[in-house]
């Protein structure tokens, strides 16, 4: 019996949520579609992927090169692993047998010791596992893997688990810690995460202690990605990471901080969170948890975006956060999210639940536009789009959202999230059900021995008001905890119409008894706007405010409130309206406000510094995450605001 | 008879300041003689410079390749020419001596025809001339042109001025508006400058044509480093520049902003005003004031640095002035003083001076260590040192000065502006004799046809009282202008005694009518701490402010003031008081007065915008130009201050 709560499979929710169900249609109807068209070389405009012929060549279906990055056979993956979930809430018999297709032909191209990465083996065979630092075999192999478990969950079909099987048996063999087995591990973090959800499928040892054994010898000495350059050539370049790029310098359990490559990092502690789960590692779980504080209470922006720099998409230090140098990538929000909810698994604090709640309704679909057809790869706090075209040092950061990319690792990263979002919202440990999200949705689990349907309602997050209700046949003894969001500073919960004032314990409140069907909860969370500011040890945000309210980190853009947003200024009073518009932004609440904008007559480079002239002006916020939807224009999450 | 001043000349000028003697004493005493062992390889800890080594190959002495970058040669060409200024003021048989011995080898490495560059003497032959863009032939031809005329005019040798005048000629041959020569010019500008300079001591109307010549053609159609390309290889890869990173993508009378290399762009302008100074060229003059007005009123810190990127060492774009990723290469500062000294000679014209005095005081002397040891190739006005060493988009920023550079640009430019700080003083022309600084120092002129010695005393930068004293034997018909700086908003101003109160006319005050011998005028230039700001255009320093007091701009470093300088806020009213501290570094006016620190009880990344309690602490301000002189730590210009 285990002693940590467990994320309630997505099989058992049903979203009924109006907010993230038209993301999860997005992803079902525009990016899966569309990357299959993409993964099979059909958009005219497009760079070629070639992923699907690498496959059908590695199958000996087709003659030619391996064309793409080195880590092309993930999208295949991503878009797999997509479709899987989205199988779950819209079972469509046509797409399942074009899954069915595509695994045929992964089956044809796996190699008869069960290898099975395009790259290698079309051409390429002899150099296997031979640069395990940058040729991502193992990342494939685990995004492929995620797939298979992902599908098998789905449709109960285990002919992708079978062939994803073989392969692990194959690594299995050539990794681990016997004698003679390399001691190699990945480059890009993501198998060990896989083969956890692999162990929880098959519950078969080997594969948690494969996972274990991966994380176990990263970072050991000698250090395995030195050694291997002494036979490739060339050290990694980067002469401030180093190997701590890769989370490769030390052994994960004495790392003390989020460090290197932000998405290689938060995969990393997904797999270190779920083993020391499932191996309850103390000491593993200590070093999740201080990895945990260092991304989360001192390295990651407002909006859930983690990775401060460009350089190597990676970690600087504390508090260096720039709003507009920033990278953000999407998928390491995503990654974080992930996280997060693989620590809700450890234990059931609330903070893990905020930073994943802060991270999806912001840095997260920051990612994605309204239509669901172009995407960040990088999401900036602050844009002035002529600085991001003429300055270099910005020029990473694109002022409007891109079609797709030659990377193409965001957008289908957001498929899948979007299509597994269920799987976000609930934790079960025994006869307790954690409510971690205030997404609409049903959920059937057990209290107390009696299947209970869970139902979550409300209109999150644009208002606070969450019902919660049971249906059940009998009485089913058991606690449901919900949430009390850090942002929240109000609340009122009332059972069956009775007020209650339980404490909060680590962020949720424990409702227990018995339940009957038709009981409910309502938990009213107060939500008005709030002016946020950074710890003092933010340079960048120094007199500066960020508007919220709930969830929902706000900010203004050119087209609301006109040019040059770092001119205007907070007053130290202000009074907030909230106002929901239908029309706007897919419907949106905004929220305004009247500030002021700083003046000057002429405008010296410098002057002696009297007083600025103060005008004042409507101010009129929208949720970042819907931000760059109606053109190009300046967008500021940091306000400069009067002290 | 020019139409405009000239820059009186340094055999004229005799310095006296204790302030630039020091620096003047520094590049005499341990910078060039530093340098002369760097360049023949007696460094022990260095990287070879290979520099005489190259030219004793070149010259058939020794046997080798050659060795360093592309313009190797031209270090020894910036060590020429600050020792002949150097040995203006202060001669030196054997150092001369040494010159000379330099001459002759520089005689024997000169080919047949001329031509003159180590690089393509030594193994290269063929290759002269076919890489314009990239391979500095011009440019190292223009610096060694500019020590032959220093050296000539320091001694009235003519060897290196002949030497030159062949590669002159050769050049002169090869390039040029005629029929089946080439159309190229320089890849970095800086011959153009050195024509001038040339047509300045041998009055030739062909060596002003070729300067001409030079600028005419560039950015012409069809781009001459485009089709230069097309048979070399790649097109420059600078996808934000392009060929603006020379300068070179349209004529330079049509180009609007100053863009690319800020060193590069200074030294055209240079050349610019220069030309369009001797040929009248009122389209090219026009040019050039729109360039200054871009770069200086625009695109300039408030130190005088400028090139706000560290990709291309670069200009951005308008008002785009980071304080922590700026680049503000030193030799950019120097740069653009030289640029206002040429506009000076166009027009007389106060903003012209003032820029040249900030530049000097601030941004070019923060590149040298109170000792003349150390030297900054990059000078921000933000450092935080943790962060330069593990945010790779901080990295080009030192912390601490170095101790010289592979590319060895800075430390001898610094050297020859120094050595001929005197050079910058005075403009005259005909009749009237312009101040443009106010360091101490003798300047001899004729005013209405009778020689006389005007000489300048004080304690600039320190203190604000300068008396200009004349003499003469007779009776002198003539005017004297005092430059009234943009930074000082009350003076008064006596002559002999006597209270004037002249009109300021484009920032000078003119003083007309017969000068005799003693004749005395005292300025009293009212110097107080002031509080500057920011154009609200300016998005880096919006809610700040920056300290300065008369020439000088101030910064908070950490060794006065604690870690953390963000976290300092400058209350609305201040009181500022000035004391001269003499035993701190070398002597300097330190500005002090009671600031505030914002404090919080706990580090919450993000939290409710309560009020922060402000802290009363005393601050204490040191002049940029000596930060970085007691230890490493962190330093700031542009201080949080309330609105």
């Amino acid at each position: 019996m285990n002693r940590h709560p467990v994320s309630v499979p997505l099989a058992q929710v049903t979203v009924t949520d109006g907010f993230w169900g038209n993301y999860m249609q997005l992803a079902r109807t525009k990016i899966l579609p569309y990357q299959w068209q993409a993964l099979n070389d059909r958009i005219p405009e497009a760079q070629p992927s070639h992923c699907i012929e690498n496959f059908r060549i590695a199958a000996g279906l087709a003659e030619g090169e391996f064309y793409g990055f080195v880590f092309q056979d993930s999208d295949l993956a991503k878009w797999l692993e997509g479709v899987s979930y989205s199988l779950v809430s819209h079972p469509d018999e046509a797409l399942e047998a074009l899954v069915d297709e595509v695994v045929e032909l992964l089956g044809k191209a796996q190699q008869p010791d069960g290898y099975l990465d395009t790259y290698f083996i079309i051409g390429n065979q002899e150099k296997r596992w031979t640069n395990l630092r940058d040729c991502h075999e193992m990342y494939c192999a685990g995004h492929m893997l995620e797939a298979a478990v992902a599908y098998y969950q789905a449709t109960g079909k285990r002919a992708l688990l079978e062939i994803m099987l073989r392969f692990v048996e194959h690594i299995a063999t050539v990794f681990g810690p016997g004698e003679g087995q390399s001691k190699g591990y990945p480059g890009h973090e993501e198998l060990e995460l896989a083969l956890v959800r692999l162990y929880h499928v098959t519950g078969d040892p080997r594969h948690l202690a494969l996972a274990k054994h991966f994380l176990d010898v990263r970072g050991q000495q000698p250090l395995y990605f030195r050694e291997e350059a002494k036979v490739n050539g060339p050290e990694w370049d980067s002469k401030i990471l180093g190997l701590r790029y890769f989370q490769a310098a030390q052994p994960v359990r004495e790392q003390q901080d989020a460090e290197g490559h932000a998405v290689r990092a938060m995969y990393l502690y997904c797999a270190m969170a779920s083993v020391a789960r499932e191996t309850g590692d103390e000491e593993l779980a200590a070093a999740c948890r201080r990895l945990w504080a260092s991304a989360t209470q001192r390295r990651m922006y407002i909006t859930g975006a983690v990775g401060s720099s460009v350089h190597g998409e990676a970690f600087t230090l504390d508090y260096d956060l720039p709003n507009d140098a920033v990278y953000g990538e999407t998928c390491a929000a995503i990654g974080l999210a992930m996280f997060a909810r693989r620590m809700l698994e450890l234990s059931p604090r609330g903070e893990y639940g905020d930073v994943m709640e802060r991270a999806l309704y912001n840095g997260v679909l920051s990612g994605i536009s309204l239509e669901g057809d172009r995407f960040f790869y990088v999401n900036p706090l602050e844009v002035v789009p002529e600085a991001c075209e003429q300055d270099q040092r910005l020029n990473h950061v694109k002022p409007v959202r891109q079609k797709w990319f030659g990377c193409a690792c965001c957008p289908p990263n957001l498929a899948r999230v979007a299509t597994s979002i269920g799987h976000y919202i609930y934790t079960w440990q025994q006869d307790t059900l954690f409510v971690n999200l205030y997404i609409a949705s049903r959920c059937q689990v057990e209290l107390g021995g009696v299947p209970v349907t869970v139902c979550v309602q409300g209109s999150y997050p644009w208002e606070g008001t969450i019902r919660v209700s049971l249906s059940c046949q009998g009485a089913a003894a058991g606690r449901i905890a919900l949430r009390i969001p850090g942002w929240c500073r109000r609340w009122t919960l009332r059972r069956n119409g009775e007020l209650l004032c339980p404490e909060v314990a680590e962020g949720y409140v424990y409702l227990d008894g018995l339940w009957h069907d038709g009981d409910a909860v309502e938990l009213c969370l107060d939500m008005p706007v709030e002016r946020v500011r950074s710890s003092v040890r933010v340079r960048e945000n120094m007199g500066r405010q960020a508007i919220t309210r709930g969830p929902l980190v706000y900010c203004l853009e050119e087209v609301d409130n006109g040019k040059d947003l770092h001119q205007i200024l907070l007053p130290a009073q202000m009074e907030f309206s909230a106002r929901w518009e239908q029309a706007l932004l897919g419907g949106v609440m905004v929220v305004e406000a009247q500030g002021l904008r700083l003046a000057e007559e002429e405008h010296a480079l410098y002057q002696a510094a009297a007083p600025l002239r103060q005008v004042p002006v409507p101010l009129r916020w929208v949720p970042y995450y819907a931000w760059n939807n109606r053109g190009v224009g300046e967008m500021m999450v940091w306000i400069h605001a009067q002290q």
